[in-house]
């Protein structure tokens, strides 16, 4: 249970409606996911954290799907359920499969594992991979 | 400096020179980075390991470069000084450009900061981001 | 289900209880929550893990809102779902209200953020910033 | 090393000039650090992220001392060289004594633990601590 | 509930049956559990993981029931609820006794505190500490 | 650099020297680290840690030994330079060989591993697998 109420659009006032508006045309639903509801207490960090997500989200480098891959294997890395769940189901609306799925999976699980083992071992950093600018 | 020696190719033994040899025929390359010499006091660990990685990184459902791009953002999450060099070299190598490098920061940036808020708040689930199956 | 069976007050040794009366004298309360019934399973450790407890967040040169707020940001950080709802808990008994709730989640929040875009960019730290004794 | 290179003032656009010179009056400071010069490889990413950083660390119900002590806790937590190094800078330009210090040390240390006594032992959320709404 | 369902015996392929067994023979029972039945929707990445958890936790130069105490450690400091509940089980299964890991926990919890005190001081490691080979 | 100055033993309060004989009896050395020559700039944070340390490490259930490598587990998990330098030195002064360390490193990184797969895909626990008491 969250640890502030789930402010529910009938009763958010004028500013958070216009934020739930946008959130909504966005991503082409009818609802407001929790996260959004919760955020809706202050509805100044409303505000700020859809902005950032909405920001970094957008298509340009990187296409969304691939950020939504990139959203899953951070969100497995730092064990949110929430953030797992959720976009999850954002990657499968854009086309996510689930041989897809296993390969984010397999790539996170072995980054997290080489993690460790160069962080445990204390590996020096080759000067070939140093940056050149 | 390393917890354990630097194994050079020339003092390897036959086990461990053809485990580098796979390694520098897999990514075109003519040296081996300190990573594998280090792992390579243990010969079967190398082994373990490099297998490992090979399997995860080839062409699949993703593209390798896709791979390297969910490996930095793991890296970055998990504060790998090595493994963030060395994959960024490598995702260079397969064609991501500092845009591309931009966009995968922000994303794992802005991952790691709802992450906190899902968790910190304990929103709930959705159920209808629950899988059906 | 925790993985050691709750240690109740009346089932408790003489040690234990002793442990149990401090803290509930300290908390001004009159249950012990899981946390402690849990470390009672060792005495040894309950004793030195409350003692830490007590130690850290006694007043001195922070007050113990401010301590309960910066174990709320740790909490949230790690994912600890027991430590996020006990210190929000604890912070609310001290006077936390829902805007200063908020504002510690958005620092927690943007803090993950700009640590894992220094370390992952590997921003070298400014001389100005590096500490002078 | 940062992975990419540092824009200096001189050699910044109008644009990301314009976000320096509003970095600088905030902070009331006549140089940049090396933060904001990695970002300033992607102004609209330095934008959204000084635009996050200002507006989270105002003064609000929380006073701005308080907001860098929790930021503190939260880069020693995830091990931030560079962020540990910077927000100590400015938590001491802001009033952090070397008391306040050892004390948001001590208390993130003892966070550290007790999150892996509740987390490792899958202690049970006690009813009283849920949220009441 | 798990993102992808669980391949029962009964219902997987031959090559995911012949892994089933392996599992079921080094371990001596007659069932698999839920994480084997997750990845065996992808028969190669089962095959993949299973090697590395027998290769690794095969007694060597350390017996197995201290790899499994190591197992539960890491598993508490990532806040993984599967892992510490599968390796708790399998580590009582080889003869860990609640004296045992009541010290696993309390070594894992003061080794959690005294990273973050180094990291958050930046302490400076000792030329003595510093490899020598 | 650290934040704050190391303490030597000659500058010490004799209630610091107190401690540092303590820790150099303990120890059998006749020098001190600089991770209490940093915590000594609050005498009661180094009595409050140093007594944690030295319980915990102590011989119980599980030999000295067999602790230093949880400790190094934890370590590389998290990411710690001195505390992995540190311990992985007072592993080999207490008879780790390469071997050893080699297999703690190994179960570490597949610990890692296996810890996000769980997480990532939300493996619902296995009821055979819930404490009973």
């Amino acid at each position: 249970m969250a640890l502030l109420p789930l402010i529910e659009y009938d009763a958010a006032s004028v500013e958070v409606r216009a934020i739930y508006d946008e959130i909504m045309a966005a991503r082409k639903t009818d609802w407001i996911n929790n996260f959004w509801k919760v955020l809706a207490n202050d509805p100044r960090e409303l505000r700020r954290v859809w902005d950032d997500v909405r920001a970094v989200m957008a298509p340009g480098a990187l296409d969304p799907l691939t950020k939504e891959l990139i959203y899953i294997a951070v969100s497995a890395t730092n064990g949110c359920e929430y953030c797992t769940y959720s976009h999850t189901a954002g990657a499968r609306a854009k086309g996510m499969t689930d041989a897809m799925l296993s390969e984010v999976m397999a790539v996170t699980a072995v980054a997290n594992q080489t993690n460790r083992l160069s962080n445990g071992y204390r590996v020096d950093v080759d000067e070939t991979f140093r940056p050149r600018w």
